[in-house]
């Protein structure tokens, strides 16, 4: 029996979906992908970068383009925007956006993988020309061809938001030589690391030379006659400005699953079981930036919208798609844990588990340990500044978050607490952790290590 | 009641565990410590760099010097050798190298770091003039003399082995301006990595203009009538060398314990329980580069001179010496899995668990992937190849061990290997766990992920 599955989105989870899925029924497996937009599986992660001059071309980011997908035997229907899901009758209807005509057609299996879409903070003045996302690649497009060839070439922008896409974005523009003044609500950037840690990165930007307004808001957007950006008012003073990039965020695009009837988590978006099945519909599935995930630690709901989990999920999805009826094992995502890693000019940024804001919130009883260390033997040249901060539950001792700010290689050591918090050891069992040293790569005693230690005997001092 | 604790040996471990126990205990605590030796808590991993003039002086190497420790409270001997352990009467005999005097001192306390001395191979010439051992600051010291103040200038060295130290000390030797020639008998530099890796160590070295040999053995040093080194006759053939410089390893300095009656490892080394006790030798601990430790994963001992684990078994002993009678929690060493890291020129080189080899003589099935990837997003600039090896055990599928070799902070990747090892993850647990990604610093699937996921993908196939 060939099945049909229909995939809704075409990018990293709609699309990791389709291959593997495609990959293991081949022939037993009709594809039917529809994208609204003009690209496939490109990496959303890499336009600030792309816009701010260390990618050369748009073409970079893009993993896989419409063709390949074609060659791989998946029916994709580019600039299809799905309107409407019956799960009753198991269709979807298409519009072709170029021609404005609707199309019908029925599934066995269904892969939703919509994204996600930009916050738009209520601001007046927001709506128009001048006020630029970078979501997708045709928001990066759009940025671009202002820079380039705006008339008169930008001098000054604001960039609304300073979590990871806000502080990407402001680099990016220093890049292209504007004036880049920051308004963030936050008490400091990066609000998923404790303000402390914040107040690192708000130093490198202020370095960069970035004008940079924390706990303050946008009031306004104010235009001239023309409708062009003129003056960004904050509550921290009123910015001249020749554009406005948003940095504030994603949300779930879901609003056609709800339609549909699929219930919507807390943060909007899907929340399918660990096989990436959404409850409550058959042969429905969902991956990517319009889920929420479970979170290994709070065991809540949390949404991460991150390309590394996106491809992941929709693996998920399309193995277990692709192994029905097989006998063959199935695939799980097994949740996350809030890892993820960004920098500022040399500085790098991580994180994972819970910040001290997040273990309030789950209300965890925790203590927080921070020390300042080098990535490699003090002595050793080149030796740069590290920061550690722990975030420790107090019944138990257990390893809660960790957050890592410093130069050279900082950012990935990251990594080694994700996966100790993953398996929720203690600050003594972390202590006792055999982690590689040599003088030119880390301190004899780990950064990592130290800050387990001191939190170990703090506990029984 | 005051107890005395005498510490034989003035490094890494004996002195973590004077520190720490004199710290916990104070005026209750009398530290004696005895070093043969002219210098106290220093690194010796950091000698390679110091002879190769990255790092600037011997000063920079040494973490507590003897007056730092005696301000401490710390009855710092130097100088000193302990000739003698009377376990039965709890003495120690020491002699005073410059007078010649021994004197005879009580312990209710003993702590043995006596440390490693190097391998000597039987080879005919090597005793005399012009071979150079790297372990202690004394023999950098001679080397750098040698180098600094030879006549005439030494032009030509010969390397003996290319395992951590030999490949550091031939790097050393060319930034020296030498023409050096490395002799080894693995069929890879590196043997604690499988040999395919260890290729792409001897590429590296190969492009820094070593002269590399491996597969082969020193046969004898030659020497003229002034008793110089002149030529090394190996089965690779002569070479000329004005100097010999040995990086054949070490092993555990133990000749006074096992004159004591204290039963040794079948690599010459104490075996001290978690605590770090000496077994059946009440109040005697040992830690360091003298003891053999647990090896997590085979279960077996495992002998891992390392300053890292010197560091924390001896700051465990000195914590349970130093809680004794307290009702304090005791601190426990929980074992090694053999994580290493070092480098030869840009490229890091990392391990962790089991090599190939390893696996093998532990009788593990396994099965093993190797992945080329980047330590950047593909597209990313400054994006650098790196390699990744695992070794998968069969049965379970669990990860047994981990190499990696790459340029650009490729090398402490090992370490989310390393903690994934210590708690027995599955290839399929590895492909799901929550690691830091951005393009600047990780490909959207990280390659240890891809390496598991590819094993994970090979056993159901």
């Amino acid at each position: 029996m060939v099945e049909r599955l229909v995939v809704i989105g075409a990018d990293a989870a709609g699309m990791s979906a389709a291959s593997q899925a495609k990959r293991l029924r081949g022939d037993g497996l009709e594809v039917v992908a529809f994208e609204r937009g003009v690209d496939t599986s490109y990496s959303a992660c890499g336009i600030p970068y792309w816009v701010g001059g260390l990618v050369d071309s748009d073409d970079d980011l893009i993993a896989r383009t419409p063709e390949e997908h074609r060659k791989r035997g998946i029916d994709l229907r580019m600039r299809h925007e799905v309107t409407d899901l019956d799960l009753a009758e198991r269709t979807v209807t298409a519009r072709d956006l170029d021609t404005g005509r609707d199309s019908r057609v029925g599934f066995d299996q269904l892969m939703i993988g919509t994204g996600a879409v930009p916050v738009r903070p209520p601001i007046e003045g927001l709506e128009g020309t001048g006020v630029y996302g970078v979501q997708t690649l045709a928001d990066g497009r759009r940025l671009l061809d202002r820079l380039n060839a705006g008339s008169p070439r930008p001098k000054r922008v604001v960039v609304v938001g300073a979590g990871y896409i806000g502080v990407e974005m402001a680099e990016a523009m220093i890049r292209w030589g504007l004036d880049v003044t920051v308004v963030d609500g936050g008490a400091a950037p990066m609000s998923t690391l404790d303000p402390d840690m914040g107040q690192l990165i708000s130093k490198a930007m202020v370095g960069l030379g970035i004008d940079l307004h924390s706990g303050s808001r946008v009031q306004d957007i104010e235009r001239d006659g023309r409708g062009d950006v003129r003056t960004v008012h904050t509550d921290a003073g009123d910015f001249d400005a020749d554009l406005v990039v948003l940095g504030v965020g994603v949300r779930p695009n879901t609003d056609l699953a709800a339609a549909a009837g699929l219930e919507l988590g807390d943060r909007g978006g899907l929340r399918p079981d660990p096989r990436m099945r959404v409850p409550g519909a058959d042969g429905v599935w969902a991956a990517g930036d319009c889920v929420e995930s479970r979170h290994r630690i709070t065991g809540g709901w949390a949404y991460v919208p991150l390309g590394t989990h996106a491809n992941k999920q929709g693996r998920v999805a399309g193995t277990n798609i692709g192994v029905a009826h097989t006998g063959k094992p199935e695939a799980m995502f097994p949740g996350v844990i809030g890892t993820a890693i960004t920098g500022v000019c040399d500085l790098e940024i991580s994180r994972t588990g819970l910040s001290s804001a997040e273990a309030e919130a789950s209300a965890f009883e925790f203590d927080t340990v921070t020390v300042e260390s080098t990535t490699r033997a003090g002595y050793f040249p080149g030796a740069a500044e590290l920061t550690v901060k722990i975030v420790v539950e107090r019944p138990t001792g257990r390893l809660l978050g960790t957050q890592i700010v410093g130069r050279e290689d900082a950012g990935k050591r990251v990594d080694a607490a994700a996966v100790a918090i993953w398996h929720e050891m203690t600050v003594t069992e972390v202590a006792g952790l055999d982690l590689g040293y040599a003088p030119p790569y880390a301190p004899v005693w780990d950064p990592l290590l130290i800050a387990a230690r001191k939190a170990a005997e703090a506990r029984t001092a």
